[in-house]
């Protein structure tokens, strides 16, 4: 997405959040930050931006986030049942009434045949709901990145709204 | 600083830090991200960085990190014994062997005769030891990120030597 559009894409949801004010959260694994560092590339984004847990490793995920260890056992760290859980936790940790969080294979390894490369699980969650949603990005590691804060904000827009 | 000459320190860094088994976390308030962000660029990064948390607000500083709220109150959010208190807590937190932590004035607003735009505190901190440093760095909210994310790099290729 042009920097551009990604950049008035953010004010909007800057200003559905000041208006209601609600703050925001995130819980990144395969963007790393990008997501959070990209909502604070807008000025007083403060008001309505509290942070970000960027859960790399499945040990922050459990015990930051409160991911509990069967769902990564059994579903792994890249399914919907570990993103809706980060969302939850991510809100709990940060205290924040709208999150996302993002968990996916942003390669270019890592990839296996029923996860391959490119595959983000991303979930929502706001005051009463929550709601998860399975992407298959192609591209370079900074592809998936990019398409996934893209795919973030557009889910958030549409929960704020 | 040039993306390829970042992104070597990055891999050089990773090296090191793999080599000696040690995690990497940071503690972020202006950059937002950025640096976690740029580590996890560099593919395998997983080996050697935890995660990151992004402390935007003073509740995240307080209540995730344990900034101690008279530190707040008598030095501000930007000042040393706030990021050595970040560097400090993000290890306790999220669990890890090196931190850094950044906290700074991006602007374009936010500045003040004290603590102009540009003004970033950093600390790094490493099994028995950590340190703080003052920046006063020039340029747009972007460029003070950028300049940012490579001082704490820089920093961390120095503690981790």
């Amino acid at each position: 997405m042009d920097p551009y559009l990604l950049s008035r894409a953010v004010s909007e949801l800057g200003e559905l959040l000041r208006v209601n004010s609600a703050m925001l959260v995130t819980a990144e694994s395969c963007t790393g930050g990008l997501l959070a560092s990209t909502l604070t590339d807008t000025p007083g984004s403060s008001d309505w931006f509290a942070g970000s847990v960027v859960a790399y490793s499945n040990s922050v995920k459990q015990n930051v986030l409160g991911v509990p260890e069967s769902v990564l056992e059994q579903h792994g760290a890249v399914s919907e049942a570990c993103v809706l859980a980060m969302a939850d936790g991510v809100i709990r940790t940060l205290g924040a009434d709208y999150s996302v969080a993002i968990s996916g294979v942003a390669g270019p390894s890592g990839g296996s045949p029923d996860k391959p490369v490119g595959t983000v699980w991303m979930a929502w969650a706001w005051p009463g709901g929550s709601r998860a949603r399975l992407y298959n990005f192609q591209g370079s590691r900074d592809q998936v990145k990019h398409q996934s804060v893209v795919a973030a904000i557009n889910g958030l827009l549409g929960a704020v709204r």
